[in-house]
């Protein structure tokens, strides 16, 4: 900042590589660093004629992390480091007692703490006796010599904590926080919080160290922390919180409650106006909306720190669109700056009727991130991550959250605190994460221990269903109805952006007309894959036709049950073929194992059902049951296992497929179908299957008396069909990438069971994240390149796709778009985050 | 034959490749093909002298498939081919009526049976009612009267089959017969059979023409069959068998029993004499033991067809190593001679004590192919294939037996018939594939309706034992023991020509010091895969414990658990290290999904036991199996990820194997221990167990005072670590190939269900073989291929080998060699096997 000409306290900045370094080999400062930092010392004491220690013109210090990402288990600052009892004589002496003894209790409070690992509460022990002992209410009550008598005290602490004196050696107080910042890096929470927002690329942090700069020297400081413009909205205006007479953490702790910039404006007129002037130079200057921290010292503005501001999805795309407007960016730097991520938060529900539930209103909190939450009330981190894990929607109710709890807030589906402003931990990491979050609802008592909650008249018992709105700050009992999201306004004009950039094609996976007419909406370019599968659920007397094709034992009797099966299947094409007018519908052939239709435990129902519907006894029936269970049913008899092993069952697919797109296209919609051969590992297996759709396509056609255009393809999704592809690509007009089971087999993992180790290999740093959310592409993706270089090799034609999970999860989006991939096929919910990860790759 | 100087009958081949053209293109003769044998047969007729049919001059014909290699199912050699009305009157009047009309109703008889698919029994019916009418029991009583009435009587059998008149002209005949050998290619014998030899190379039959000469032209004439040496056991002396006065067909059809070659010798010394030089030319021409048929016509030999000769193991080895003697041969294509599954036969067992089983040989029949037999009585081979489906051991005893039962023929473990002499069906056959058997038991009365058989006064009743001797001909009552096979004599010798010319090392896969012997026995240069988890299902006491480790929930509790274990593994490694003294011991860590070592089904006594020992209650310890039951265990909790997510246990196994090492180093016992972590698939894994290892070691060698070499590596089983194959290296100091695992990921199939799906893919071709048996070199091989070539770039000095099952399959064994490995790892009985696959790879 320095360098644009904004005022800056001198300082100095020690790198991530060193932390890096420090971090492997065995904690210790790389060799050289500490006489580096000494030797750039120096310059600064000469620049600021004041020196570490010195009782006279002491330089005083605030040591911090300089984390590229702010992240929760980091050091915080610490404040007015290099103090010691000389140097606070001296400064006692020059800026007064009061000043001085207040900064020593708070720097021995802040080192004890963030550097020495000594718990805060010990000294907010002392603090309150004294208060106590003195009769007063307020910290600002207390006399200087209180304060010096609280300095005593707050070095018995160390004495008790540490059985060692507090380090009183200014420079020994710098080393010990700059190791301090590197561990922090290590801590569990950090590693919690890089592991759930898939943080990989860092090695470690850098340290900020600065001479201080002082807001609490009267009515002529303060201090203050904005964003440039509104995170939430996006609006182009400063949004921040302010301080008089405070220092730094005095903001953020939330124990004075800060307040609005406007009060700057009032009592720093001049301060105030070289701010809004210094956020408009770091704008144009970084062309981004900044998080800043600032300080004024006896109305001189210093500016603290200053980075990329994190913001909602909505602020994100807002301020994307408005930079392009204000032409300080163009469209190719504008769609990097949301992260797909964001996109998720903005396609995350509404509620569907506000007025609807004005009358369950019961409190109003901050909106603090915006969105809406549905769910069961619980009272702890631990509570809400195993509700999660059981399935449920969870509201994380807390009187304010602590970085112990991230955990929780990451599992719940909305936050809500009795206390804390917008800048609060749990407004920030909700904010940071798209989740629905309201804070400093004063109206609330959270009783931890009962688990009860008390809002106004109101109580509310763990697993009561509350509502929270984000965006408004309203908290509603019950459960109200939420509303899917829409593409409009801001979103509207920037996805427009987004689609003219990229070239990656984004289909949707879907398998009924109401999720193909979402994934249009969505901005679907097609259907990437139908799962005929699931309309076998659909119905129970689709089920027992299945169930009755299952237990047959002829061909004549399997054909039999297909036969009942065939008019729906055709249906439900006729249905998705209409929905995706124009587009392409990719649909496979039934991939699961038969005993998946079968039912779960008691099956005594299904096996009268069998033993009257197809004559069967009923030891016929559990002894064909019995045959179909298998010992690794992911590796069983499923696939195109099924279809060669019964051409029967293609046979009837096939039939309804082209039955369907006939019928369609005779009522004028353009068709497109292609059918998916799915787990396909040689090309023998692919050619029978190839010919058998082919001869019922020439059959059907013949028989309704007009012909369309079709494809035939295949999943790529064994690792065997990966490696010999350019064979496969002989019988296969496409591929689509099956990276769900590809990943599994290429990894050995079940996904059904790799909950048993997956959780210790990303804790122990095995896997850098889990392999089924975001695409391994050293291994799979290898085989992904190779499979997609040998099959355009032997067929310069194929099309090639994915439709596993990964088709929407930004990072593997970017690499199949580099790898040269035509289209990734993801859920209707995730099209509009894979076209900006398609996007942002080819911008 | 004819270009060595020997008569042979001149004639014609048509190639194997116009097979294939016919059945590719739809069971039509190539264009042009039957223009090009009807020119040919015009040279023919030419040198003859003679015509198709030609009344005064007729040149008659055999024809007969040229299969490379003789198989079950392949269209029969049809004889007097070109005969019709006119013909045979000519014939009648120049070489008197008898001859005439037997040759031509033998003609229709077979032309009808193995070209018009006519039932032979047709033509039995029709021969013994007219014996009956007039009044005979031999053919050769029936006058020329009545074979001439026998020739219409056959053509009315045509009439009523086929509902035409039997094809009278020459040259439709031989066209019919052509075609006939062509489908017979595909008959479904001969398909069973390839697939059951994995003969894949082949494309299609090749058709023999020649001109007739004939072995029925009184006591100047006969034909025969001999080897040029004695297939069983190898011994240097022409082995055969003659007829007088005889045509082909009845020597091989088991009606007419054949003598010994010493009756030629004595009625046609001549004949006989040119034979012998003829033999000895061949075998010098052929460089190998000859399989031949001739025929003489009035005192002239004619050779009519040559091949390879079918031998035993036994006979195989003996041929080689005398051949390489007689300077026949170099040792190099001495050691091409023996085929590895004849190595197979020679490891298998024998009687242990054939003297003491005197008293209970209840018959003597033909030692049609050598080896011990003991099973329970079948008697079909239906029956046959379905109790070996269910594990049992059985002996198939028939009265002979038939092309149709190959099937069963290959399922029982020796065969018996009442009929037939050495070179009938069932002795062929079973030579081929080394099993044993007894044929022509002539005191056997089978009777296939009641399922039982007499033998001299016993009656043996189906499911009962009974054992044979297929080098004695001895049918033993009950179940005798047998003795596992030793390397002596011939196969001493012939091994060691073997391993002067392989450089593939040949390691085993033994869990036992017993096991261990086995393999030092069998030549194998170490253990390449020795699996733990045998161990722990040693004893009660030490499944007690590993389920005690498995209930663990605490790492004390586990803890406890394994300090139970450590002694019993440490004694198991101290006698499989004694054992390999010398020798590489490489040791797997703990591998399956913990589950295995609950029991199956009922486990409330386990439960009740581990109540009692970890102090559990009952809920605690079911819920904890409920924990460990997975949906894909193959793909599950096992592997290093149970030694990563438990060290305990991998500390476990390290102290055990270093503490056996080192205590048996000072015994004077050299010791190599290599310790492979299975189922990796990052290099952070390998990392992570490579450095536990290691430090144990270090822990080991200073408790224990001294330290000793080792290697540290790892199973490249998982398709991921084959694709990433160089990063891994950097970890680990040897690979070894689990190609069991590797082909289920690849192929994304699991062997315990492949069941399903598998023969359906198998007899419709999708698959070549079994991958489970034959490694399939596209796939899996490519990646063995790729992960050899990336491991070794990464680490020079990186040892690379294969532990799976394919480690002792002969062609499998020839890919690993190709591709560079170091070794394989195979059973112990399959090591010899696997050291000539590897040599003859070599020569």
């Amino acid at each position: 900042m320095a360098s644009i000409g904004l005022s800056v306290p001198p300082g100095l900045t020690i790198s991530t590589e060193a932390c890096q370094e420090y971090q492997e080999y065995g904690k210790k400062l790389p060799e050289g660093l500490w006489e580096e930092i000494l030797e750039a010392f120096e310059c600064v004491e000469k620049e600021m004629g004041a020196k570490l220690g010195d009782s006279s013109k002491p330089l005083l210090l605030s040591v911090r992390s300089g984390a590229a990402i702010s992240m929760p288990g980091m050091m915080d600052t610490v404040l007015n480091l290099a103090l010691n009892d000389e140097v606070v004589a001296g400064l006692a002496s020059r800026s007064g007692e009061r000043f001085a003894y207040d900064s020593y209790r708070r720097f021995l409070d802040m080192f004890g703490n963030v550097v020495m690992g000594i718990s805060h509460s010990l000294f907010e022990e002392k603090l309150e006796d004294l208060k106590a002992a003195k009769g007063v209410k307020l910290d600002t009550e207390l006399k200087a010599s209180d304060l010096k008598e609280l300095v005593a005290l707050y070095k018995t602490v160390y004495l008790e904590a540490k059985g060692e004196q507090f380090p009183s050696d200014p420079k020994e107080q710098l080393q010990l926080a700059v190791k301090a910042v590197f561990d922090s890096w290590d801590s569990p929470r950090a590693i919690k919080y890089r592991s759930i927002n898939q943080i990989t690329g860092l090695k470690g942090t850098a340290v900020n160290i600065q001479c201080m700069v002082f807001g609490n020297m009267g009515n002529t400081s303060g201090t203050g922390v904005l964003f440039t413009r509104n995170p939430s909205t996006g609006e182009k205006k400063l949004y921040g919180e302010f301080l008089i007479n405070a220092q730094g953490e005095d903001v953020v702790a939330g124990i004075r409650t800060p307040e609005d910039l406007d009060t700057m404006k009032q009592c720093l007129p001049e301060a105030y106006k070289e701010l809004v002037q210094n956020c408009e130079i770091l704008e144009r200057h970084y062309k981004d909306m900044m998080d800043i921290e600032f300080t004024v010292q006896e109305n001189r503005l210093w500016m603290l720190q200053c980075r990329s501001g994190k913001r909602t999805g909505k602020g994100a795309v807002r301020i994307a669109v408005d930079m392009v407007n204000e032409g300080l960016v163009d469209a190719r730097s504008a769609i990097k700056m949301v992260e797909p991520q964001h996109l998720d938060q903005l396609l995350h529900p509404q509620f569907e009727d506000p007025s609807s539930y004005k009358d369950n209103v019961i409190a109003t909190g901050l909106p603090a991130s915006p969105g809406a939450a549905v769910g069961q009330v619980v009272f702890s981190a631990d509570d809400a991550e195993t509700w999660h894990a059981q399935g449920k929607s969870v509201i994380l109710v807390r009187t304010e959250t602590s970085p112990e709890d991230v955990g929780g807030m990451h599992a719940a589906t909305g936050i809500l605190t009795a206390r804390g402003g917008m800048t609060s931990h749990a407004a920030v990491v909700a904010r940071g994460w798209g989740k629905c979050c309201v804070s400093g609802c004063s109206d609330l008592r959270v009783n931890d221990s009962e688990k009860v909650v008390l809002i106004g008249d109101k109580i509310i018992k763990e697993g009561e269903w509350l509502s929270l709105n984000g965006s408004t700050g309203e908290v509603i009992m019950g459960k109200q109805t939420l509303a899917p999201p829409a593409i409009s306004g801001d979103l509207e004009t920037f996805m427009s952006m987004v689609d003219e950039i990229r070239s990656l094609k984004v289909m949707a996976n879907a398998d009924t007309p109401e999720d193909a007419q979402t994934a249009r909406n969505n901005g679907a370019q097609g259907i990437g894959l139908c799962r005929t599968e699931h309309m076998f659920f659909a119905s129970d007397e689709r089920l027992k036709a299945v169930r009755q094709m299952i237990m047959a034992v002829t061909p004549e009797q399997r054909k039999k049950a297909l036969d009942l099966l065939l008019p729906y299947q055709r249906s439900d094409f006729e249905g998705i073929f209409r929905a995706m007018d124009g587009l392409p519908v990719t649909i496979r052939l039934l991939d699961p194992p038969l005993h998946e239709f079968l039912p779960e435990g008691d099956i005594e129902q299904m096996v009268s059902e069998l033993t009257s519907d197809t004559g069967m006894t009923e030891e016929e029936v559990f002894s064909k049951v019995e045959k179909l269970s298998e010992v690794n049913p992911m590796l069983g008899f499923r696939g195109c296992r099924l279809g060669i092993s019964y051409p029967e069952l293609t046979e009837m697919q096939a039939r309804a497929i082209f039955q369907a797109a006939i019928s369609m296209s005779n009522h004028g919609v353009q068709v497109f179908p292609e059918i998916m051969v799915p787990l396909v590992g040689t090309p023998q297996e692919l050619g029978h299957q190839v010919s058998l759709i082919r001869s019922i396509a020439e059959k059907v056609f013949s028989e309704m008396g007009t012909s369309l255009g079709y494809k035939v393809g295949t999943m790529i999704e064994i690792p065997r069909a990966a490696l010999i592809a350019d064979e496969i690509a002989k019988e296969a007009e496409f591929f689509s990438f099956g990276t769900n089971d590809l990943t599994q087999m290429t990894f050995g993992y079940s996904r059904d069971d790799v909950g048993k180790f997956l959780p210790v290999y990303l804790s122990k740093g095995i896997l850098p994240s889990d392999p089924f959310e975001v695409l391994d592409q050293k291994g799979v993706g290898q085989l992904i390149k190779m499979a997609t270089d040998k099959g355009c090799g032997a067929r310069p034609s194929l099309k090639v796709g994915i439709c596993g999970e990964h088709g929407g999860e930004p990072s593997s989006v970017a690499f199949f778009a580099e790898v040269g991939l035509d289209y990734v096929s993801c859920s209707p919910f995730r099209v509009p985050i894979a076209r900006l990860a398609a996007a942002q790759v080819a911008a």
